[in-house]
């Protein structure tokens, strides 16, 4: 898994600081990734080349982050066959729902497969869930993940108790 | 004013009901249309090349209408600095919230003219107003429709009155 | 692709009308499916049965419609890790808001794939994109799908011009 | 009353500060209660098990707070038959809207008996008075809770008059 | 369980056919209860009177259904230490979320165990999984039921498979 | 004016921030009031009695300020024919949408005379407005406060040209 | 009461439907009105010119309906001192939210006494409690109107009763 | 360009960090402009007189923002045949969203060209776009702007790239 399965792309630099857990969640998950800032609206064409050229490039699944009217997922998946993941971000006025509505609500034929907002984490455990059905290493780094979450959770809920 | 001065696109044939209000009006203040189907999603490639020649095959503003997460007049701003005028169009389960917030959330750079949802009368009246600061005849055309349409109302309200 | 590869779950049978527009989909695009009713609520024990069981059974994406407080994907997905995509439905006095809140706002750790609000078209085409990183005949398929809407949309378009 | 009659459940260690506030209603009221992290996605099973037995471990209602989309109190609600009240937590982007529908909006048959975002207080006072039909002194403290109140109320508008 | 145990109090007559639904899932389940209008904003003094009156007659829990700006539930709570559910009742334009809103809530100190919007049904399964802390065989008639359902959704989920 | 003709009262201590704001604006206007904790849930008959009697005592306008579900000047209209002004406060997850919805959805009968979501300052205005039926100077004071709010802003814009 | 002490404006002649019930529960209460069409956009100078003179013509509250970007009410108050009622209307996708919104939120000094969406029935009832300071009688008719609102309700509850 | 193309006003001197924002981009564009106060309620009269005489002036784009029930882009559309663009400011505790309807869901006849939630920055370059149908350098202005924002972020995806 040396060269990257998955893209990571977000529509401004601001949005950074969100997207960037999609990469540290990827990264603990061992799964390589290559991380850019594409617009839906200032860079359409460096977009739109991006998509197109992703699957023969080997990535296999797309997270796109962007906030406000986020077109920028809707714009990749209509580039593309690939599997895209989009993650609606919080900013200005609207805190997201302007997102969420502007990346779920997409019309038939070219899907978004949309996380909460904010939910970049979610988008890379997803990404890793899709990757899975071909890469079965997958499968089990989730199932390591979620049985340490299991464990940990338990042991807070002991704390709580002895309290 | 025989060439057409305002391209109307809308996101798919379902969206002509709505949009065809602003062909209807453009009609009565004699300002002459294209109309067409362009996507976001569906038809990426059609619709940047549409936005980028528009200007110099003689278009001045451009009117695109859409529904759900409604990418087309975000698009097409992306390819032109011509003005472009965002028609949300009401469908589905969110009944064009999704649209207004898709339409008019534009991040910095980029923007989109946007009127109500369903609003494609207005569209039009709004194109009519831009075109005014080129073609002056154009705002005489408004005043005379705001004028007809101040007798038209005070006339219904006489008739209130008296019932 | 004879065996089910995709498994597409509703929370009632009132559901049904919206979630066979995912059936149909997945028939058009020749993948093979099974189709049931689970609830989070009303059949907990075999909805986590079903889930826990799906990867083994050879089944690669699920599909999961419910509306109001639609727990039925996230439930779900806290039983594999395969891929999960959540349909949310319109129903009741939300209008599928609730659902569609209930559906994509996750936790960390357990993400769903959401689509649009009655979107089950959607859910499959996303199915099948999650499905072509693997089986690479399902990229031709959304490709050859993608063109004969492009082609349609342009007839449509034309026929608008010549009005 | 030594034995918990009443258990508290969150869906992560970060809802204590919310649901602490049961438990300190519940020690004024001299209530026992239980305290316990269970989560419908990250714990599905210890928390099918924690509802299914609680009812013969002596507890007679169940107080589940989450966030997001607040899954809990529905999926403790299909493991139980007894009274479970459901306390929406306010976190992320859409501050706690996602967990009121999530919880409040449950389809016929599993009812949540769902109080104000954050409402971790007035669980506790419903826990009472839910109670007060098999505990009579429960009502009695109520009663005595709303007496206090009033006074200090009357007290304080009292002051106001007086600046 | 001959004298009423539950009260249905709704806040107009032509909130009847949304709360005749409790009545008549308490009916199925066995347990009596009284129906009455009642008004927090037109009868004020008769609700206060009802609910002031309403443990020393034999009741256990109140169910209380109101539209818009729902008041019924709280003012209810306020003048009784009985567990009060609200149904928040869709009319009007905002379609049951004032409704919600007015019913959920309730500032600390006087709760109201809200249901889903409409939700009259549930109300009734509530007011049943609250009258099984006092009651034994309520609880067995709530697991009677959701047997039942569970029989019932199983066998079409098999018809589902077959077609 | 020395009797007080406007009575200002507020769901708890909390809310005294906002409402002193319509006290200051009536303090402006020369006109006296009285103020006061009253609370539809928490004081519900002494809110009654203050709500009965204010009319002989001399109030001529009432004004209520709530937060959450708010109840309170919904529940004082009911006890008075005296116009009743509600103030909206925004307190909690919901910023006042909800106790917006709650003050102004009400059901026909019992009006609330709905001022903007924390306008504690506008409901004083009004409750001059109203007052100037019957006292003339009251328009005066209005007049007076709005050709000084007239030169101060001229002046602001004025000093605005001139950066 | 001969000479209109209401007058009722209203956006555009769609409006009536609505409004017409504030003159139907005027014309119960034996309080004369008068009735007119009366627009912020497309009638300004004639609405400005009728809040103008509303006063010295005898006129003592102001009711106006308007739906969408409803300024009507806001634009009356600004051109008189007179209490002025709003009734925003539910028209067009967002069902009145928006017009409460721009009914509702006005900022300092120019209120607007809003009642519910579609409550004209209410604006006529807040007209007749405002004239009641000034005009005794119409606390009379308020009380008796409430007083068969009363008995009617506690008969259709008998009814109810006795089914 | 030396006299003001652009008349840029704004409801009160606390929306100026807002609309300031408008100014510095219309600089950067080399566009001249004037800037001033004027309010829907508080100066109506100055407001209509501004735009009633706008364009003999030489104005040719008119931006308005206001926050709340934010009437004013509305009534200076009321007053002139001008492009009007619309920018709703978040204040208050609805956060912009009454002004987004407020300034956006106009009706037929008098559109608003709206911006997003405080978008004062795309109002500028909306500004340009409509000039640049007549000024053909505000073309090359925008062009330029988005070229350099282009290369700007591609830039910053290089950087990401190689951290």
């Amino acid at each position: 898994m040396d060269r990257p399965l998955v893209g990571i792309l977000m529509g401004s630099e601001s949005d950074l600081s969100v997207m960037n857990k999609a990469a540290e969640v990827l990264n603990e998950l061992g799964i390589s990734y290559e991380l850019g800032i594409r617009s839906a609206h200032r860079l359409p064409e460096e977009t739109a080349a991006y998509a197109r050229s992703a699957r023969e490039r080997g990535i296999e699944v797309l997270i796109a982050g962007a906030g406000m009217a986020a077109h920028l997922a809707g714009v990749i998946a209509s580039h593309t066959t690939l599997p895209v993941i989009g993650v609606p971000i919080a900013s200005g006025a609207l805190k997201g729902v302007d997102a969420l509505y502007a990346t779920v609500q997409m019309p038939p034929g070219i899907p978004v497969a949309t996380v909460a907002i904010d939910g970049a984490k979610n988008a890379a455990y997803l990404a890793c869930s899709i990757l899975s059905i071909k890469h079965p290493e997958c499968a089990g780094k989730l199932e390591a993940f979620r049985e340490q979450t299991r464990k940990s959770l338990l042991e807070k809920s002991e704390k709580l108790k002895n309290k």
